[in-house]
């Protein structure tokens, strides 16, 4: 059973989860399955691009963002799917060897109005290097379940 | 060689491209990896969800539309990588059997200040499924070279 609803995530709030180690091999992978850009394939590439040596597609960095906040929290919340996010920077690249983190900031949080017993959160979440450093930033929207429906009225 | 620069994405310009059928081992291959949320997982969990059924990850959706977009064009561009995106909308849930092809638009196209070798075009890409509907849109802004970076300056 879920423990966290839509009343558990307060505005202003900051939490950091995750340590996740990223391998040579995943970031291949991920690559050739949805971004085969040179850069993010092969070695020697990545080291004659802008990244510098072979990368995470920015995509990849997302998944990983998406699986450390599953663990994080949203496999224990009563959690109702997503509308989207409102805008991703990549602003590092993510390198085989980097160990990442995920600090989330509840940015807002209110009842739907057409949906009175969901409430919208609305996190900024930071893709942390072990060193600290803003690999990637995301502002994404989760609908979450009220605990008590009734009990109050946006 | 990259047939494809700065230059050639024209503001307005619309194309279609791709065709891409999901597969529920897919889907469920995804999910397992990167959003173990039961309703990326498993048939019942997904057919009691706001989805209806066992539906795609929405970073699924956006990695599919990050392959079809490299197979379009991105793959024979002389792409210089992305600072990110702004806005992704998870409109409609992809479920096993869908054929996928991504519209994009060019909706801005402007050379950078800092790296007059490059310019900055913005893309509008909408995942389509075979009915047409739109299940997902975002907007991606994709770094290219210059094809005669001395040529015109902004």
């Amino acid at each position: 059973m879920a423990s966290l609803f839509f009343e558990d995530f307060i505005e202003g709030e900051v939490k950091t989860y995750g340590a996740y180690k990223v391998t040579e091999a995943e970031i291949i992978d991920f690559a050739r399955q949805f971004d085969p850009q040179p850069m993010h394939l092969d070695a020697a590439a990545g080291a004659a691009s802008m990244l510098g040596a072979l990368a995470a597609s920015g995509w990849h960095t997302c998944a990983i963002m998406q699986k450390l906040t599953c663990e994080g929290f949203l496999l224990n919340a009563a959690g109702r799917g997503s509308p989207g996010v409102s805008e991703v920077k990549w602003k590092m690249p993510v390198f085989p060897g980097d160990v990442l983190s995920v600090r989330r900031k509840v940015l807002e949080s209110r009842t739907s109005k057409t949906k009175p017993d969901m409430g919208l959160v609305t996190f900024r979440l930071e893709l942390l290097k072990s060193t600290g450093e803003v690999a990637s930033e995301e502002t994404l929207v989760i609908l979450f379940a009220r605990r008590n429906p009734g009990a109050r009225l946006a």
